[in-house]
């Protein structure tokens, strides 16, 4: 096991959990990908070592060598395991807070091979439309640059989308849009699905044409009439299946981004921030062309935020020297 | 069989088909409700009278003892059944049009039994994004009375909700919101299904809830954004799994009245038309209600639409003498 672990870190969610050897500086040694998400855990005799023995069996096999090899590592987990249906739940804390008060509250939870495992807890922002989130706090804090001021918006595209905004060294506000589970619902579960070719190369043409659906004078409808443009525009033979697919992708993703530029305008805020994005490779560039229709053009994207964010998280915490 | 047949009427969707037989004036003298939609229709020996012998087969079933018992009664049929996947297609005709001009464009399908089908075209208004209805045109033609003037708002709430402008004889524009297909999709596949109580009775409360996200301040990030709420204030304990639903149901009726609304404001028209609702008693009900939090108060309610609709546009087509 080449170069000395300082860190294990765990990005352990609802359907997957990957493992990270770090070393000094938080440079990635070893990385794992297990199936074993919390609602996906290893079948295992439960009856004697009780109802977490799923947990601990994944446990087990994401880092129980790299433990023994080098026993007192400390060890980190975010994500959906210190959710209610986790292994330990993580209380949430509330935004706005401190960026260096996550490692503030970190759960530590005693496992069955003598280790602790320290959990991240997630965010909750109250309001009348309360918005929650496990795991991407710690990829934010993977793409915050030490030192930084002002303001920084950080998406994070996906099954559900979040938006966050760091002023400074502050966690001020974060949105939530269902984008990539509303596009899967629809394009799976509605009549939009009957004539689309799901799973299509992208078409950049097509994409861009649902895109700017919601800066134009019909976008006012909003997305749940908007939508259904997908399948005239194939009755009129406007769009193919494949153009249909990508139609429906630029338009959900342009709503989202015609909403977070309207909010932004109702609180007055900057009309080009800087934007950094965290997420698949292939999403965040559909998101970068987006974000370029709605004016947005200050945009990188983050790389191993999630890996970052740990081992940031590990040090404000002081668990790691 | 009592009274003398005028018209027979059918109601044929795509997954069922109703028929009526008409006496003197419209009034309905008897009615059938077959399963036999155009996506579902009877399992017939196809060979030897051709790939439409399951319309065939159900229009016998629906009316051919009807015919028989007083042969020469015209038949109407909307919807569907004059799609491109119908029977016969009745092209679409182009919005904005006279009322009057959709008995006009009946299209007349010679059956086996020797009557003749006249199919009611469906109705398109073409532009960047294109909308098409299919037996609402009908639906809405019963609801309007002869010789009414100004504006009439009508409102067919359901799978793919429809509103129809009417500016005094004339159909002038209509929207479509997937609404209801969108509910079923949201709480069927998506992860607000989990902690939701599908099908609970009406809760008036969290539905109006839900109604009212739009209109405040987070209504502005849109419906990809607000549904998220109906999970996080599951998880915050403000709504249990039956409020869930009621509350999703809200918010989605209700964010397709702040669109319609928001529409009408920028086309300035009148901020309190008269409505008509067409559609499930039940529904409209909820309707009503999210139509009186954003101040529609003119409702009323229309019964029997579609027979009222097929029968007038007989009449005009002169089919009736």
């Amino acid at each position: 096991m080449a170069g000395t672990s300082k860190l294990i870190a765990l990005d352990w969610g609802t359907s997957s959990l990957r493992a990270y050897r770090l070393g000094q500086g938080g440079v990635v040694l070893d990385r794992r990908a297990l199936p074993w998400g919390i609602m996906n855990l290893p079948v295992v005799e439960a009856s004697a070592i009780g109802a977490k023995a799923g947990f601990e069996q994944a446990f087990e096999e994401a880092c129980g060598d790299w433990l023994r090899a080098a026993p007192g590592t400390p060890v980190m987990a975010a994500g959906m395991v210190g959710s209610a249906q986790g292994w330990r739940e993580a209380p949430y804390l509330d935004v706005p807070l401190r960026v260096a008060d996550i490692g503030a509250g970190l759960i530590a939870l005693p496992t069955r091979n003598g280790a602790v495992l320290h959990i991240v807890p997630g965010l909750i922002e109250r309001g009348e439309l309360p918005n929650v989130m496990r795991g991407e706090e710690t990829q934010v804090v993977g793409a915050l640059r030490d030192g930084a001021a002002g303001e920084l918006l950080i998406g994070l595209p996906g099954t559900h989308s979040k938006w966050v905004r760091i002023d400074g060294e502050r966690f001020t506000h974060f949105d939530t849009f269902m984008t990539g589970e509303a596009y899967a619902a629809l394009s799976g579960h509605t009549i939009l699905g009957r004539t689309m070719e799901r799973g299509a190369p992208f078409d950049a043409a097509a994409f861009a044409r649902g895109a700017r659906v919601a800066l134009g004078a019909g976008g006012i409808n909003g997305v749940l009439s908007t939508i259904f443009s997908t399948r005239t525009l194939g009755l009129t033979g406007a769009l193919n299946g494949e153009g249909q697919a990508n139609y429906l992708s630029g338009l959900l993703i342009g709503h989202e981004i015609a909403a977070l530029r309207a909010g932004r305008a109702a609180a007055q805020l900057a009309a080009d921030p800087a934007i950094v994005l965290i997420g698949e490779g292939k999403l965040c560039e559909r998101y970068r062309e987006a974000l370029a229709l709605y004016g947005y053009t200050r945009v990188d994207v983050a790389a191993q935020a999630t890996e970052h964010g740990l081992w940031k998280i590990a040090v404000q915490a002081g668990l790691i020297a």
